[in-house]
C-alpha cells in the first residue's frame, strides 16, 4: 500500500516522470545504455536481423548460392507461423524487445553492471502509432510482443533497471504519440509496467514554457533525464545531460573517445552509452569500464567541472578536497603537444597547497608523484585527445 | 653532359619545378611521405626531442627526481659543444634533417618502399630565414647541418627520392623566402642538391594568374605537386592532389581511415602520407600498404573516378575494362547501413555486361563471386566508412 501511494504521489507531482527507487533523488549521475545513437528508429529486418529478431519466425536465412545477398546472412520472406509476421514487412520502424533483452544479458554478464551501468533504456519508436482504446500508450505489438511489463521483469531479473521514452509535447521526435495532455496517465502506465526511468524528450513542445514546466517537475525525480534542456550538476540530483557516449561505435578515433569519457567525467554528466555491447572492441570496453574515470564521474560531491581561463584546462572539485583536471588538445593536425601549467592556481589555489599528489587516469594510468604549490606540470596531449588527472592535496 | 642539359631544360621550362628522372612525366600518382600534416613547423626541442635531435649536443636529459618534467624525458639546457646550440633556444621553427633520415630508414626497412612509397618530402620551414650572399635558398644550418645535398645522398642511398618545398610567391606559407623572381636560380639550386620532387606551394602568390603560370609549367614535370590548385588525373601525369593521408595519426576513426584510403584510390590522387612511420599501429600500416588498394590508385589507365548520381556510389575506370567502385556511408550516427544498387548501369552499362566478378578490397578482403547484368548488389557500410570493390567484366 505504501508503494502504491508513493507511485501516485510521484505521478501527480512529476508529470510523466517515473521513479521506482526509494531514495527519490539521484545524487550521482545515472549510468546505463540507451538505444538511440546506435540503433535509431528505422530497422530493416531483412538487412539487419540482429535488431529485428522477433521477425525471425516470419523469415529464414537465404541460401548459399552465388548472387545478390549470397553469404550475407540476408533474410528471405517465407510463410510465418504468425499471420501478422508474413512478408513483406521489409522496412518497419523501431527496435525490438530482443535488442533490449540481449543488451541486458551482456550488461549483466560482461562487467557493465559491476562498473555501474544499471539502466537499459528504450528511446523513441517503441510505441504503437496510436494509444489504446483507454487512451494509454502501448508498445508496438509486433516488435514488443511480450509487452513492456514483461521486458521490465526480464531486465529486473538481471539486476538492472529499465528506462523508457516519452515526449513532453504532442508527439515524439519520430512522430509517435506524445505525452502532452496525458502526463498523469502515462506516468501511471509506466509505473504499472515497472519502468524505472524516463527519458522525457522535448520535441513538438511548442514553447519553452512547456519544457520549463517539464524540467521543474522532472528535476525532483530519480534519474529523470530531459533532452534539449541544459542541466546543472549538483546534489539536487540534476545533471547536465550531454549526448550519449558513442565510444565503441564507428565515428571516434581513440583520442576522441578518451576525450569524450574524460569530459563526461569532468562535467558530472550521466553516462549513457549507445553502442552495440554485443560487439565491443577491448579498448572501448576498457575505457567505458575504467573504474577511476567512473569514480570521478560519480564523485559524491556532485559538482560540475569548469574550464580554466588560459587554455583547454578543465577542473572539477571532487570530494575529500581532491580535483579532477583535464587537459585537452583541440588542435586536429600535428603531433602530440606539450601543455605546461602552474599548479599554484589549481582549484582556486587550494589543490596543491602546500603540496599534492597527481595521478594520471587517461589515456593511460600513471603515477606522476608529488608536486608542490609553486611547481608547474607539463603534459603531452595527442591532437583531439585529453589527459585526465586526479590531484589530491597533501 | 646529357644529364646536365636535361637539367637546364627542365629548369628553364618548368620554373621552380625539378625533375631527376628520365621518363619526364609521371603516369601514375606519386607516392611518398611528407612532413607537414604531422610535424608542422614549430618544434620545441625541449618537449619534442625526437623531432629536433640535432640539438641533442646542446641538451641533456633531465634527472630522475620527482618534480616538474621528471620521468618525461624532458631536456634541460647545458653548455653545448657548439656555441650556437647553447641555451635557451626553447622554441625553434622547423623539422630537422634527422627526422628525414629516420623516416627514410623506416621506409626502406619496413615495407614502405616495396609498397610503392618512394618520396621522402620536406615541406615548409626547412629554410634559413634569408637567402645566401649569392641569392640562393639555403637550409637552416642548425637543423640541417649536413645540408640538403647530403640529405639527398642519404635518401638516395636507401633507394628513395627526396622532395623539397618552395612557394610560387614572395614568401612561403610560414614566412620563409619564396621563389618569386628566383624560379631559375631555385630550380638550379634544387637540381644541384639532387632533389627529385618539388612541392610548389601557392601562398603569397598575389594572383591566380601566377598560380596558373606555375601550374602550366609544373604540369610537365615528374611528380610535381602544386598545392591549392585542383588537378585532373590523366595520362598527362597530372593528378588531383588531395590532402596528405593522415592514416596512422590521431584524428581518424578506423572507418574514416578506410574511407580516406579508398577515396584517394578512386580519385587517382597522389599518396603522400604525413604521419610518424616510427610509431605506427599495425592496422594503419596494413591499410597504407594494402597492395590491392594501391593497385587501384596506381592503375595505368590514369583516369580519375566520379560519383554516381543516386547516392554515395563512386566508380573509377581501370585498365583491362575493370572498375573500382566505392560505396560510402556518410551518416555519422546509427549502425551499419545497407546499400543496394543495380549492376546494370555500372561503368556506363559495361562493367557487368553480360557478367562480372566482384572482389571486395576494403574494409576487408573478400570474394563476392560472379554477378550478371541485371543483378543488384547489397553491401553493408559502417557509418563514415567505405566499402571498396573491384569489378571485372567477364
Amino acid at each position: 500500500m505504501a508503494a502504491a501511494v508513493r507511485w501516485v504521489l510521484v505521478a501527480a507531482v512529476a508529470a510523466a516522470a517515473v521513479v521506482a527507487l526509494d531514495n527519490g533523488v539521484a545524487r550521482t549521475p545515472p549510468m546505463g545504455w540507451l538505444h538511440w545513437e546506435r540503433f535509431l528508429c528505422g530497422t530493416d529486418c531483412a538487412a539487419e536481423p540482429d535488431r529485428c529478431v522477433r521477425y525471425r519466425d516470419g523469415m529464414e536465412r537465404g541460401g548459399g548460392s552465388r548472387g545478390p545477398g549470397a553469404g550475407r546472412g540476408a533474410l528471405r520472406c517465407v510463410a510465418g507461423l504468425r499471420p501478422e509476421l508474413q512478408c513483406p514487412p521489409a522496412l518497419l520502424p523501431g527496435p525490438s524487445e530482443r535488442l533490449f533483452t540481449e543488451m541486458a544479458d551482456v550488461m549483466a554478464a560482461e562487467g557493465w553492471k559491476e562498473a555501474g551501468y544499471e539502466f537499459v533504456c528504450i528511446d523513441d519508436c517503441w510505441m504503437a502509432p496510436t494509444r489504446d482504446e483507454r487512451g494509454r500508450l502501448q508498445a508496438d505489438p509486433r516488435r514488443f510482443p511480450g509487452g513492456i511489463r514483461a521486458l521490465a521483469d526480464y531486465v529486473h531479473s538481471k539486476g538492472l533497471k529499465l528506462g523508457i521514452y516519452s515526449d513532453v509535447g504532442n508527439s515524439t521526435c519520430a512522430g509517435f504519440p506524445g505525452s502532452y495532455g496525458h502526463y498523469e496517465l502515462d506516468a501511471q502506465t509506466f509505473a504499472s509496467w515497472g519502468v524505472d526511468l524516463l527519458k522525457f524528450d522535448g520535441c513538438n513542445a511548442g514553447s519553452l514554457g512547456l519544457l520549463g514546466f517539464a524540467y521543474m517537475q522532472c528535476s525532483r525525480v530519480q534519474g529523470c533525464s530531459l533532452s534539449r534542456a541544459a542541466r546543472i550538476a549538483g546534489p539536487s540530483g540534476v545533471f547536465l545531460l550531454l549526448s550519449q557516449l558513442v565510444i565503441g561505435n564507428f565515428g571516434l578515433s581513440w583520442e576522441q573517445a578518451v576525450t569524450q569519457m574524460a569530459m563526461w567525467a569532468i562535467m558530472a554528466a550521466p553516462l549513457f552509452m549507445s553502442n552495440d555491447l554485443r560487439r565491443m572492441k577491448p579498448e572501448a570496453k576498457w575505457l567505458l569500464q575504467n573504474k577511476e574515470v567512473i569514480a570521478i564521474n560519480q564523485d559524491p560531491l556532485g559538482k560540475q567541472g569548469y574550464r580554466d581561463k588560459s587554455f583547454e584546462l578543465w577542473e572539477r572539485p571532487l570530494s575529500d578536497r581532491a580535483y579532477a583536471v583535464a587537459v585537452l588538445n583541440q588542435q586536429e593536425i600535428g603531433g602530440p603537444r606539450n601543455f605546461t601549467f602552474s599548479l599554484t592556481f589549481l582549484g582556486n589555489g587550494l589543490a596543491c597547497n602546500p603540496a599534492c599528489s597527481i595521478q594520471q587516469i587517461l589515456p593511460t594510468s600513471r603515477d606522476w608523484g608529488v608536486y608542490n604549490w609553486v611547481s608547474s606540470l607539463s603534459v603531452e596531449v595527442n591532437p583531439t585527445g585529453t589527459v585526465l588527472l586526479r590531484v589530491v592535496p597533501l
